[in-house]
């Protein structure tokens, strides 16, 4: 396949899914560069697995410090009082995990800095289908956000989710497919910030599913 | 009038337009707020006129920092190196103070907070009118970061532009209409951070512009 010549923006947050778009974008686009943040996660340890996963894949990885989360203080990824198995405090129906305005915030910041580097096109590894609840990784939601960034900076941004309607266990039989099985022995998943992996949140409980329907040993364990 | 019962949210930066905003929101609102932010302005003195203008209102005020801007250092609001008068390096139709994304972010931010707190109701002092070349002040733009945060936080926020389809000069003159005149001379406009204003900068300008229109004297002078 004929690669497209234009630079690509990947959010890479060292985890798995991020680790697998960053891999699909590499078959798409000859010119690559990643982004992660630092928003005040629990889970810091992931900036250390996409700085790592960044420099294995020879592409250059920014860390972006985001300070606004930590003065909302409001959620489990943040809060280490907040237990994950509970309910969003404000919206019930969604997990303690919900960071609110989270991808919204990503998506601005990858959007700015891609424009000040002339990169129209954006990669995350959102999934609709298995996306914890959260309202922020659904097709619509990206449409919208592509449409806001799009006319708010007079820049055409395009959001590029090649996860968006794969569940687990298709994003890991993906991975593999496009070369990334090695690779996934670096990243990181649990919200708790244990290596390998606490098995017990929500994110080693999603990664373990995918791994165990794929019938693939994960690499990390 | 009625006031409607709910809480709301008044971006507030300091100038006239917030201001004059803040003082729509009283006559609207029984419950309100107010969110600045510190994004490393080179007219950081703005934030001490909104903490006055807030206290003199009686209305609580929480500053959030924002650091991703520091690092794009891309535009003359930033970057005392850059001159107000050029233009924005990326797209040349926009002026040099273009921050690209910054109504997103301070927009996402302020739903993020609205959130934590259960307040729907956002206002902003926007104009399409005057509005610097600015595209993040249209109501196009406006109308679709609405639909975009409602649904990446599925909850349902509102996004007021009192000041929307009003030139300086309409400005101005709402302003004395809601009894925000006196106020006024707590406003900072100047990109320079100078106090009463360096009346030079595209800032200082496009106020001497609404007052002189308006035929009322600046209370700042």
């Amino acid at each position: 396949m004929k690669k497209n010549g234009k630079k690509v923006l990947i959010l890479l947050s060292g985890g798995q899914d991020s680790t697998t778009s960053l891999f699909w974008a590499q078959k798409q686009f000859k010119q690559l560069e990643t982004i992660s943040f630092d928003y005040g996660q629990r889970h810091k340890v992931e900036l250390i697995s996409a700085k790592k996963i960044a420099r294995l894949a020879k592409v250059k990885n920014t860390v972006i410090q985001i300070k606004e989360f930590e003065n909302l203080k409001h959620n489990a990824l943040l809060d280490k009082k907040i237990n994950f198995k509970g309910k969003d405090s404000v919206n019930k129906k969604l997990p303690a995990s919900f960071v609110p305005g989270r991808n919204i915030l990503f998506l601005t910041v990858a959007a700015a800095f891609a424009y000040t580097r002339g990169i129209k096109d954006i990669v995350i590894g959102v999934s609709q289908v298995d996306y914890s609840g959260y309202p922020d990784c659904r097709a619509e939601f990206i449409k919208s956000m592509e449409k806001t960034l799009s006319l708010g900076m007079e820049y055409p941004i395009k959001i590029h989710t090649p996860l968006i309607n794969l569940d687990k266990k298709q994003t890991v039989l993906l991975g593999i497919k496009l070369g990334a099985y090695k690779m996934m022995a670096h990243t990181h998943t649990c919200y708790e910030g244990t290596k390998p992996g606490c098995g017990a949140c929500p994110a080693c409980i999603l990664r373990k599913k995918g791994f165990d329907e794929a019938l693939v040993k994960d690499p990390l364990e």
